[in-house]
């Protein structure tokens, strides 16, 4: 058997244990499949006296976690302290830059440095591998660089933060406003003390920028993703869209047309025979469409110490293994810069729920509206009024403009008959 | 740009033809992606002057496949002639003595010859590869063998054969019995002329004991895998199954078990809110379970001339960028021979349909042999009447043991209340 690889481990939070752990449990196994033991030799942390299930002593301990890629016991670093600058990627640059490999689950920071990092490992020839930056452990970084490496990919598109997808099916199960079931995931730890990251839909548009720069070898525009989080959805919108045969899902979704790029994060109603409508709780899922496969569906954990540690150690195995290869599934330098696709030109089926007044002449107002731009109306609910007097209509329109029914929503907000803020949702009709 | 990869392609049915397709359409593409072109530079086939859609004169044509290994101008040989033995297997074998990469769509050749090609391969340093030899498009060789790499997978699991999955589904949705539905999707083609290999199970253990193999770094063992089909499955069962929260796939089951191999192919009863209960068509869907990882889902197209296609492709991606490895995850001469799991020792929920005569007394019969050999009941149905006289009754056990559930049927056999051949199936509960 061959020497074995040495890593050098920063970052031992939850996921960094797991990497440690497993590394441990399944030693013998990994190194019959990777050819050569994976060891870690190296860790980092900021607090070393934590107690994290997992015994120390058996590794050299750094302080300055960028010191580990100057190490002569490390060949391959693994980035686990997270932060899209910062220690993390003066860590990363440090490591390519002493001729090692690198492995990490930082889609912030790839989303923003991804590119420059890759092509300074292209120039040395290193791995750069980062599975388990998105969809946890879910192998969706190998299917689209490698799986499905022949087809044009024309759409990428899925659930990629866990916790936007437990608090969207917590609420649903449990007839919970969004604010209660944010504040017990924070107590039981399933959520971050500040949760925007995830609830605004960022994490998802890191992710979802490098799932698009893989899919159509693009280079990564994460500015350019529109988005939009989770703390507008109420349970009324969640009951009606039941109603009407769809959940709401965080769907991060990014399509190759026409030369253009369009990527958005946004709550969408999922018809229910979709299969990301099953995918609930913390689970990630991912749909990708290619011109000879056809669509693809991925399901799994995309989050915790186990399926992320799964990620970091296949991306071990495969440098062990002497796989390398391009970061972004070719060359850098061949990667298209596409220009963003004009939201506006977006045509779909649209969910729209109206807070109004319960007074003659609302529905002919709001029809009105949506007649004067060109919008027909598929369904329309109307529900009596509510203690205050405000009575709520649910309407799913035709296909139509993504302009032409904002244009609706602005001619009522003319009017009188709409008393509350408008909600618009997308259909995800794919 | 390095040199192109030459590809000698032996079969030119759908998938021949699809690769051929592929490789132009994106040819561009692709040498992006793999860092070379691939081209194919010599053909073979049983019928030259059939017409396939597309231009053969610009490839060698080659009367004798066998003859494509020893060609100067192919780097790799892509075989689809399927079948375990003969032309197929004497080509592969030559390949790999000439030095040279395999790819091969064939489930049947490696179920059976496996190993030994394997170790050919591995002795020589060679890519021997076969993505397309199960699931078709899934990546599901792949994601077992470096995706999820660094687990210990305890199950693998799923619906491999998209003929079955087809006329089950259709039988359902149309309500048409089995003979009817076959004979329909024989004569549209989605089903051989001798269609024994798919629905009697064959194929589906072909596959499964190539990703048990993979899974639990265990030796093929295809002789082992208890393998039942689906020609006895009537509308009753799909409907009862219906009734009862299930819906009735043709599931091949393996498990890594106590240092035993438990191999099974067999139609189940599978719940409705378990994904593979949503996978309908001609889909396939591959549920694979890791200590870390958790459980992951892959569903996609599992056959026809696009998916397969992809699945050949990638492979040639993978070996035009230098990527070999184990054809099993890990040497041939690492893999365990693991004993066949006593299938009698199987324990689980039970589906019994037995047609009975209308007289009083029939269900204290049943229910006594049941009870006699420790095997309880959770929920029962009774129908009337038929217009011959008999009943149906439909049971669902309790976990049980499968020895002790054949027990009872016997048990039932002896008496005269059962009067036609009594239905069981296992429950999916997983």
């Amino acid at each position: 058997m061959s020497l074995p690889l040495r890593v050098g481990l920063a970052g031992l939070g939850n996921v960094g244990a797991g990497v440690v752990k497993l590394l441990a449990d399944n030693a013998e196994l990994i190194a019959r499949r990777a050819g050569r033991p994976i060891r870690v030799t190296a860790v980092s942390a900021r607090d070393r006296n934590r107690d994290r299930g997992i015994d120390l002593a058996r590794y050299h301990w750094v302080d300055d976690a960028t010191e580990l890629a100057g190490r002569d016991d490390v060949d391959v670093v693994v980035e686990l302290i997270g932060g899209s600058d910062g220690p993390a990627l003066t860590l990363a640059r440090r490591t390519l830059a002493a001729g090692k490999a690198l492995v990490t689950a930082n889609k912030a920071m790839l989303a923003h440095h991804g590119l420059d990092l890759a092509a300074t490992a292209e120039a040395g020839q290193l791995a750069l591998k980062y599975e388990a930056a998105v969809a946890g452990g879910i192998p969706i970084i190998k299917a689209l660089s490698e799986g499905m490496a022949a087809n044009r990919i024309a759409r990428v598109y899925g659930l990629l933060n866990g916790t936007c997808n437990y608090i969207l099916s917590r609420m649903e199960a449990e007839r919970l406003d969004f604010a209660t079931v944010l504040a017990e995931a924070q107590a039981a730890g399933y959520a971050e003390a500040d949760p925007s990251f995830d609830i605004d839909g960022i994490d998802t548009a890191h992710k979802l920028s490098l799932l698009a720069a893989l899919a159509f070898g693009a280079r990564i525009d994460f500015a350019a993703v529109a988005t939009h989080g989770i703390r507008a959805v109420e349970l009324a919108d969640i009951d009606q869209a039941r109603a009407l045969g769809f959940r709401i899902k965080l769907v991060g979704l990014a399509e190759h047309e026409d030369g253009t790029l369009f990527q958005r994060v946004h709550p969408a109603l999922v018809p229910l025979d979709h299969p990301l409508a099953a995918a609930s709780g913390a689970l990630n899922a991912v749909t990708a469409e290619g011109d000879f496969v056809g669509r693809l569906f991925f399901q799994g954990r995309g989050a915790g110490e186990g399926p992320t540690a799964s990620a970091v150690v296949a991306d071990l195995i495969d440098i062990a293994r002497g796989i390398s290869g391009n970061p972004f599934g070719m060359p850098v330098a061949s990667l298209a810069a596409l220009p963003p696709a004009a939201i506006a030109n977006r045509r779909g089926r649209y969910y729209l729920r109206l807070t109004v007044a319960d007074r003659p002449g609302v529905l002919a107002e709001l029809t009105a509206a949506l007649r004067d731009h060109g919008v027909s109306i598929e369904s329309l609910i109307q529900r009596g009024p509510a203690a205050n007097g405000d009575a709520m209509v649910v309407m799913v329109t035709h296909i139509a403009g993504e302009t032409q029914v904002l244009a609706s929503l602005a001619q009522m907000a003319q009017g009188d008959a709409v008393t509350g803020a408008p909600v618009m949702m997308h259909i995800l009709d794919l």
